[in-house]
Formats: structure tokens, C-alpha cells, sequence
């Protein structure tokens, strides 16, 4: 059980983890951090939260677990305020969708990774944001990444996964850089191809016409252009390492792409759009994916 | 009113066609043809084709409307097929995803651009394929480009135009060469960004376990890879020209996105995926484009 529960960022990811746990009959008290009154103000109409402050340090004090769901760019000012107002057994998480930056920052507030963070990824949640988006089954049946540091103690680690479990979420361990180089590829890459590719049309000449003829196909592809761009933008800088890499390894294909497609080797062509339809046949649509 | 439809590759979109004018009541005869006798005799048992032939010559004679719905890659092949078997009033058209390609072919038969032939491309079609998926509603509200030459005849034009109208599509007439850059932007490239982040990832290490994490907007983002190989491939050679002068521009475009990310320009990065999301949010969700 958790005592008092303290969700500093109350938008679709902390809400949805407070009313999972409220519906679980697992958590006690649940106190709400974040700058928008109007927002909070939702947040405890609709139950998510039992009251709210606008001030971190107010908020941890006294919670036995403390979720950091606000954006990577607000992580360091965030553990800042909390830095010496966290109870004795408090244990805290985040839900970063880059996992090296938030360590870094820890380490930089903290001095030193303690013992009580456990870093976090819940991999769900839709295009819509804020608390009004936030339901208790938003982690069903997905998967939740945490990777602990030689310095987590395995009492914070346990207690963070238990809490994922009880949202329905299916915990996975992983390293830091596994963890960065894993979400480059299969989300902060596709999501710069994305927004490239519609900002690249979006600049042709007669770029409304270009639109107009784009069939389902290209709906589907570009729906997460439509993301956060401010969002995005702390992704791209927290995770510049790894998704470097990704963009450079995929520039490449590309460009091995465009020789085959010169040469007009047929066969080379059919090849790479066999292997990747047999791929996403076996690997994506055979996964339990629903939408979002 | 059509006296006699041929429809040559009676799949999804042949098929669609033929149900959607036999609904509206203009079509007296339509004609199926094509390889396969399972798929003609299904697409006879529902009513989508009156009778049918394995020999285009045999399907055209008395045809009024002939319609080409085959791959790419089998257009040649059929227009050899027909020549000379075509009626004095028969106007033929095409379904090709590439227009250029189709001229080529066309003019590589009949030795010169024949009055009778409209260039066509309906921008319709789901993930499905073959007559039983085809229905009535396909091109309700969906765009059809028709690409005319000089050479086309206005009577040949006319009927084509209210041959897809009938079938509830809004009918556009563009240039072949601006019909097949519109389509490098808004499709080919897009299938080409897909395959090959699917097979990129497909061919790491470990890519079990990176497909495990993928979420919901990478089954989105990556669905177009689960295309026909065959196709695309098609489509790929017969708009290399258009194709490969998309890739360039993209490949550079990320570039300039990796220069970004590396010399740490939020500001940069910003601007792209402010624009990017604006232009999806405007263009793309502001258009009737239902889920196929």
C-alpha cells in the first residue's frame, strides 16, 4: 500500500497512474504538483487527485513514493525543488521518455545517483494530453521499462514495479543506454522522419495541393508529426547521443536505397520490401498493439 | 450509360469500379478479365462481373470502356494484348499509381499517344486486396487524377471524368510529370521511408526485442510497409525519376536535421516540428480523409 503518493506533472501519464492505483484500492492519498490551477483544479473534480499544491517541495513532503511525470526539460529544476524535503523513505520514479538525461540530472541535483530513484518509461499514452485525457486503463497490458543503477536499492526497484504492475503495466529491466538506443529507434527516429518529411512538403511549392492528393496511408505515417513539438524537442536534446546514430544508420539506407533504385536493381528493391513486409507482419501487427 | 465495361485485373480496384457503376445503374455489361479463375469466378458469384475471359483480346472486342487495373509491371503486356481487338468506340483508361511509365508503355505499343487513351489514377485503396475486397463505396469522396495528353481526344476525356464521378470520386486533371512528383511526395516516399525503417531495424541486432517496445505510433508510422513488395517495387522503376529526386531532398533534409541536433539547436529544432505539426494539423487532419 501506499501511503501518500505525490504526481508532480498531473497530465494524461501521472493522472492515469493515480487513477489506477485510486481504482486498485492500493494507494491512500494522492497529492498533485503542477503549475496550472485550472488543470489541478480538473484533476481533483474528477477524483484523480485528493488536493494539490503548486509547490514541489510541499508536495513530496511526507509521500512514500514521488512520480516525476513532467517534460525532460523541467526534470532538473523539478528534482531541485524537492532536494531536501523528501521523507525518509520516500522512493522516486519518473516517467522520462529518455532515460540518460534524467540520470544525469539526478546526478547533477543529487551529487550522486542515490538510492532511492528509479528511473522509468512507461511506454504508452495517445496524441491527447493533459488530465482530461487520463484514464485508469491507459497502462494495461503495456510495457513499462525501468533500468536501476548499481546504486538503486532493490527496496525503491521493487516498490517502483510493483506500483507498474498494479496500473496493469508488464515491468521489462534494462540498461540506461539500452533503454536510449532501443527508444531511438522505434520512437524518436520514426517520429524525426515524421515531422521531416511533412515539414519537407509543407516547404514544396504548392504544398496545399500536394496535401490534398494524400491518400490513408500518408494520414497513418505522419499522425505523430502531429505530436508536442516542445515535447519533441527535449527528446531530440536529451537523447541526441543515440538518436544521432539511428538518423545517421538510417541517412545511409537511404542513400543505399536511392543507389538501388539508380541502378535499377530490381531484385535489390524487391528484396528490402520483402524483408521489412515480413518483419512488420511478424514482429508488429503479430504483437498485442492496440491502438495506443 | 456504358454498354460494355472490360475490366482488365478484377481486384480491389477493378472490382470496386464495376460495383459502383452497376449500383448507379449506368453500366449494361461488364466483363472481367485476368489470370487467375478463382478470383473471376468469385468476382462473378458476387456479382461484380457478368462473365469473364482469361484473353484481353477476347475481353475488349465490343467494349465501349475499357478499363486496365494490373500492376505496372503487366501494363505493357496487356496493351500488346488488345491491340487491334479494340472497338472503333472504345475508350480505354488505367488505374496505374504512375503515369509517365503508363504513357511510355502506351506509346511503346500504339506507336504514338492514341486519341482514345486516358492516363488515370484513382487515389483509393486499402490494405486488402482481390475482388473480395472490393465494394460499391471505394471512391466515394475520393480524389481520381486524370493525367490527359495533347493528343487525348475531349469525348474520350468526358467519358473517362464521368465514368469516376459516377463512382462518387472528385475528378482532378493534372500533367503526367505533376501527377508523378505530387505522388513521389505524398506516397512513394512514404512507402520508401517505411520499408526501410522496418528493415532497418529488422536487420539489428537484438530486433525482437526492439520491435517488443515499439508503441502505437510506430504500428501507425510503419504500416505502409506492409504493402505489396511486388508493387512497390513496380511503382519504385516506373517513377524512379520523380522517386529519386524525393530522396535526395529528404536524405538532405535530414542532414540538416542531424546538423541540428548536433550543434544543440533547440531553436532549430523547434521550428521544424512547430512547422511540421501545423502543417499535419491543417492539411492533413483538416481534410476528409476518413480511414480509408
Amino acid at each position: 500500500m501506499i501511503e501518500k503518493l505525490a504526481i508532480i506533472g498531473v497530465g494524461l501519464i501521472g493522472g492515469s497512474v493515480a487513477m489506477a492505483l485510486k481504482e486498485e484500492g492500493v494507494v491512500k492519498e494522492v497529492v498533485g504538483c503542477g503549475r496550472g490551477k485550472a488543470n489541478l483544479e480538473k484533476a481533483q473534480a474528477r477524483g484523480v487527485i485528493d488536493h494539490f499544491t503548486h509547490d514541489v517541495g510541499e508536495a513530496v513532503k511526507g509521500a512514500d513514493m514521488v512520480l516525476l511525470a513532467v517534460p525532460l526539460g523541467a526534470m532538473r529544476d523539478t528534482l531541485h525543488a524537492m532536494r531536501g524535503e523528501l521523507a525518509d523513505n520516500a522512493v522516486v520514479t519518473d516517467a522520462g521518455s529518455v532515460k540518460s538525461s534524467v540520470v544525469d540530472d539526478v546526478k547533477a541535483v543529487f551529487q550522486k545517483m542515490p538510492d532511492f530513484f528509479v528511473p522509468g518509461h512507461p511506454i504508452a499514452g495517445t496524441e491527447r494530453s493533459g488530465v482530461e485525457a487520463a484514464f485508469a486503463e491507459l497502462y494495461r497490458n503495456r510495457r513499462v521499462i525501468l533500468t536501476p543503477l548499481p546504486e538503486t536499492s532493490a527496496d525503491a526497484l521493487n516498490r517502483v514495479d510493483k506500483m507498474w504492475r498494479q496500473c496493469g503495466a508488464e515491468v521489462t529491466h534494462m540498461s540506461v543506454d539500452h533503454h536510449d538506443e532501443v527508444l531511438a529507434a522505434t520512437s524518436h527516429l520514426p517520429h524525426m522522419l515524421a515531422f521531416t518529411l511533412v515539414d519537407s512538403l509543407a516547404r514544396m511549392k504548392e504544398n496545399d495541393e500536394i496535401f490534398r492528393f494524400a491518400a490513408g496511408g500518408f494520414r497513418d505515417f505522419t499522425r505523430i508529426a502531429s505530436s508536442n513539438p516542445v515535447m519533441w524537442r527535449d527528446i531530440c536534446v536529451a537523447n541526441q547521443k543515440s538518436l544521432n546514430g539511428m538518423l545517421t544508420r538510417f541517412a545511409n539506407e537511404l542513400h543505399e536505397l536511392a543507389a538501388l533504385l539508380q541502378s535499377g536493381d530490381e531484385e535489390g528493391l524487391l528484396e528490402v520490401f520483402e524483408r521489412a513486409k515480413q518483419a512488420r507482419d511478424r514482429y508488429v501487427d503479430g504483437i498485442n498493439l492496440e491502438q495506443y
